[in-house]
């Protein structure tokens, strides 16, 4: 047995370790007062429900699909398949479990020990999420592989990764934006009352939506680009350089971990949570990339694999900043859209998507930059006398590299969604002024991590599904995909128009649960007595209850749609199809996903901006236009965008795992 | 010399002797009151001088080309480039022309004779537009065939056509939606005066816009199709079935036009118009498919030619119906939308970009099953031992059965900006109610046709582009393209950002027209003394001219990009590369047009659904809500939308052109 392939699992458990350390850490802290213990056990107990209801479907979905496996290829994938569904429930029940612990203890400790332990509180709440995520990961991986020792089995463990990850972010994006849309409209609107008031019904369920969609949504997905890319990497590497191969890949995924571990203690809380949170990803971005420079010298016997990796990192960095640039209030496109909310609502919305749209130029450029050198430094060339599958495993690299850190990204980006929560609770609670200062500037910090931890998402997606998608070329054993057949073209035409369709079917999701949600809390403001004046407890747990089933009931025909699709087409018109279909989906659902995010994206903070005074600020024609086009981005960033990222990816993973059938 | 092919440039020459004979018949209508006349002469001369304009743009750009062209490719090509750009020009002028002179006719014989009458002449009016453009198109690429007896070369011709389409779609589609919202957004909700009235400063700009954007883009886009689907059949053709598979597209052609003309006939006014269009679309399509039918057997001796034709046709016929179905208030989709304004403009917008979205599947599908068809037709099979270039020419009929009897379906499409103006005249000079209840109810009409032209129009676009893409890799002499290619994934990539990109531009573009727009109305209303009371004439010139300069300035450097951002990947990455960006743009330009096109068709009839009284009618909250998303659809479909129709084909000619450079 060889001791890097042992090193893979044993860091994986490392990082679980870590992680629970983590996890007491947040458990010792202060839970507050009565009152605050109360409302954090409701929103707690939403998400544990949420959670419970979700198992249920997703046992049912995988009971089916274990069956199909085992008939179809052989019982070691469905083992795999299902040990990797179980790994990705266990990262998401961790993670959501201290984040809704670590709420309100951030809330305690803004309110008694200030922002440095309040930043302190939040991010350990995240990082538990992050290490959960890639030591689960690495893990399983690791082990089934040296169990199994084929990768191709293995693929069954990214497939089980890929269906919790369509319940996790599809379910958890519907419920939360559901839940939100529906506490905003009658409370905000109709009875106007606080955002986060206790008095709404559904302001438990709106809490309990910000850990479901952002905390274990954005895992679950995660966990998916992590799974994917070592595996892709580990099946391309062995074709391409042996065994070495696959070894690179993994020692380069174990550092990234212990890199991650070392950079969450570089989040230091001073007075600025942005600088903390940053140069914490700065500390294991560079060790990461110096262990990947000796480790490409020492197991491959050349730098061309580590210029891959870098390829790999440095895309990733660029999309988050352009992603910034394109939804943040400190430049152009923002205030852009700020500035047209004076002529009222349509032109913020032309505005919005005028943005999204053109924010999908730079990190298209960007993506083909990085494929194109990933690519060369490992085939010596595009045209000609190339090395060919070594290419591939360098575009494969690319996608390892930009996730070798995933441990530390998901902790800076699951830290923001526990501050949200904590402001939340202090609202709740009437905590003094200063302390919601301390929480507003944890959360303002913690939209901007969101908005480039999601630009990340994507990213990691659109590279991850690429080299699914040529573990895929190389798995049906085609000697090609080519673009003149008709077939082809179908099948890239019938690709391209999945994204489209599963928006549409995303977003109306969010508006039938969202109605149900605004017909259950004006019942109840009307049938029970003394609610608004605060004298009567809402029943909290019907508007969960109600989230959670239209969650759940919406996701089915979509996430359907996502798996039967792509085996129809590769049953009825043939492999090289279904290679032109992975190709249409990949590029739509690129493109879509991060029109919708940063649309999203840049429609919000440009609410946020007017809000801050700019354009009349609050109650002027410019606020009620751009409180428009934020409600309008609500389903764009938080449900139909993110979605794409899983569509991408479980297409492509489910042609893989059923490529010998074709 | 072959009796079929002199046949071609013979029945161009008829359609173009009926065009005049059409336009004879409406000019010797009564131009109604000096009033009417006046307002008339207003609108002809902005719309005039918005095609001065145009014509100085244009001839810089083509001299440019020109030079460019000869030097590049050569001499002949260039030759016919200049002769494609001079008809589609011709086409655009003589068609706007008489729609400047039918509008106002219309008006009076709505006044004087009635409905039978009215629709007759603005009938009349839109045919002159749709003989012109099939005549020019039939007529110059029949002579230059017989001329340079090579199909490579008249390509130029098509390259030609698709300038002027850029030119007349983009800048003509910003020039309208400019005027437009303009127009509204200062007339309508800051002065609070009626549509069309003639205090508004930019009313005749508006007026001005539906011929620049809706006669003459519409007539140069489809004229770029016609153009380009017979040249790619010839090309294709040539190579599948010898001269004979030549023969066959042009006498297509050319009995498509005989049953078009045939097929005006059977417009004939009885007390309801769509029927009355209906019919005579109906008449022509018949025949088609009938002389199809024989031709095939005569000339090729096989039916198989014309299962290719009638496939396209059919296609062409089931977009229209699901375009209708999708837009239209008589069914569920546009209702649901309307129901949705009832809680504000953020549910109107999501309800609209979802139809829209979801609008994508079915057209997408059926342009599948069409590609299918035409394509096994010839070929025999999809797999294994296949005519693959037969089958190629089988998509290229499509594309020609399709376009077949476009001089009807522009006919039927330019009739509603007719009507549309013809309402306007008519509000403009106070004519009677029972005058404007006629134009309405011929404006009604003219919006369904208006929808179901832009389905065809982009499913043509569609069709022909993908035709033409068969083309290019036959010209490139490509062993194929390989979708496994990192090279082609990255041209993918880039062909699929364009869309979006442009879609941004061009929305932003309409944005700026449209504020400079506004502040030169302000001016007006500020600085023109008694311009409210009516008692002083505005200065519609400047506002003709803002449009005009705002428009043609705007379009550049979209314009621009579409031309060399192919050739730049073409030479920076190869042939190969090109054609996965060409592939690429095709896939989303054609979903993003539907998208956008049916988004703002739906918009636009909830609206209108809630004016005719339901949800509250005029005035009340929904009807607000839903005008918030029908000015966010007025760049949708009719700019941004339909510029995308230009993008993909544009981009597809310029490839096949500088085909021999890579």
């Amino acid at each position: 047995m060889d001791l890097v392939l042992i090193a893979a699992p044993i860091t994986g458990v490392i990082a679980l370790i870590f992680a629970m350390y983590k996890a007491k850490y947040v458990e010792g802290a202060n839970p507050g007062n009565d009152r605050m213990r109360e409302i954090a056990s409701y929103i707690e107990e939403g998400a544990m429900a949420f959670l419970k209801r979700e198992y249920r479907a997703v046992a049912v979905f995988m009971a089916v699909f274990f069956v199909v496996l085992t008939f179809a290829i052989d019982w070691q994938t469905a083992v795999c398949f299902v040990i990797g569904g179980i790994f990705s429930l266990a990262a998401g029940f961790s993670g959501m479990k201290v984040a809704t612990k670590a709420n309100v203890r951030t809330a305690n400790a803004a309110k008694e020990e200030g922002m440095t332990k309040a930043l302190n509180i939040a991010f350990s709440g995240g990082s538990v999420m992050g290490m959960s995520v890639v030591g689960l990961g690495l893990l399983g991986i690791g082990a089934l592989y040296i169990i199994f020792e084929n990768a191709s089995i293995v693929t069954g463990f990214s497939l089980g990764a890929s269906s919790v990850a369509l319940f996790a972010r599809v379910g958890g994006g519907i419920y939360t934006k559901a839940a939100d849309v529906g506490a905003d409209l009658v409370g905000k609107v109709e009875a106007g009352i606080p955002e986060d008031d206790p008095r709404n019904p559904a302001v438990i369920a709106d809490n309990v939506g910000d850990n479901v969609g952002d905390v274990a949504g954005m895992g679950a997905d995660l966990f998916e680009s992590y799974v994917g890319a070592i595996i892709s990497a580990i099946t391309l590497g062995l074709v391409a350089f042996g065994e070495a191969g696959v070894k690179y890949a993994f020692a380069l995924s174990a550092v990234g971990i212990i890199a991650s571990i070392i950079g969450v203690y570089f989040v230091r809380g001073d007075k600025d949570p942005q600088k903390a949170l940053n140069n914490g990803t700065l500390v294991s971005s560079v060790i990461t990339i110096i262990a990947a420079f000796v480790l490409s010298r020492v197991l491959l016997g050349s730098l061309r694999p580590f210029v891959s990796i870098l390829s790999g990192l440095v895309v990733g960095l660029i999309i988050g900043r352009v992603t910034e640039y394109y939804t943040s209030a400190d430049y152009k496109p923002v205030k852009k859209i700020a500035k047209e909310s004076e002529t009222g609502s349509s032109t913020n919305i032309i505005g919005g998507l005028s943005v999204g749209m053109m924010s999908t130029g730079i990190p298209i450029v960007i993506i083909c930059i990085g494929i194109i050198v990933s690519f060369v430094a490992l085939s010596g060339g595009l045209n000609g006398d190339i090395d060919i599958t070594g290419g591939l495993y360098g575009i494969a690299l690319a996608a390892v590299g930009m996730l070798s850190t995933t441990g530390m990204t998901i902790a800076v980006d699951a830290y923001g969604p526990i501050s949200d929560n904590a402001g939340g609770i202090a609202e709740m609670c009437d905590l003094p002024e200063e302390v919601r200062e301390v929480t507003d500037k944890l959360d303002a910090v913690g939209n901007t991590t969101a908005a480039v931890g999601k630009g990340f998402a994507i990213g990691s997606a659109a590279l991850t599904a690429l080299s699914l998608f040529s573990s895929y070329t190389q798995a049906v054993n085609l000697s090609g995909i080519e673009l003149t057949k008709p077939t082809v073209i179908v099948g890239l035409f019938i690709g391209g128009v999945l994204p489209f369709i599963f928006s549409a079917m995303t977003m109306d999701a969010v508006g039938k649960a969202a109605n149900d949600m605004i017909e259950e809390v004006r019942r109840q403001f009307r049938e029970i007595p003394g609610i608004m004046e605060g004298k009567a407890t809402p029943e909290y747990g019907t508007c969960v209850d109600i989230s959670t089933k239209a969650a759940l009931r919406e996701m089915i025909v979509p996430g359907v749609m996502a798996v039967v699709v792509p085996l129809i087409v590769g049953l009825l018109l043939g492999a090289e199809a279904l290679g032109g279909l992975l190709a249409g989906s990949l590029v739509t659902g690129v493109l879509m996903a991060i029109f919708m995010a940063n649309s999203g994206g840049a429609w919000d903070n440009a609410k946020k901006y007017i809000e801050e005074g700019h354009h009349g600020g609050k109650g002027s024609e410019a606020h009620k236009a751009a409180v428009v086009g934020d409600t309008v981005g609500d389903p764009f960033k938080d449900t139909s965008g993110p979605s794409l990222n899983i569509l991408i990816k479980l297409m492509t993973v489910v042609a893989l795992t059923f490529a010998p059938l074709l």
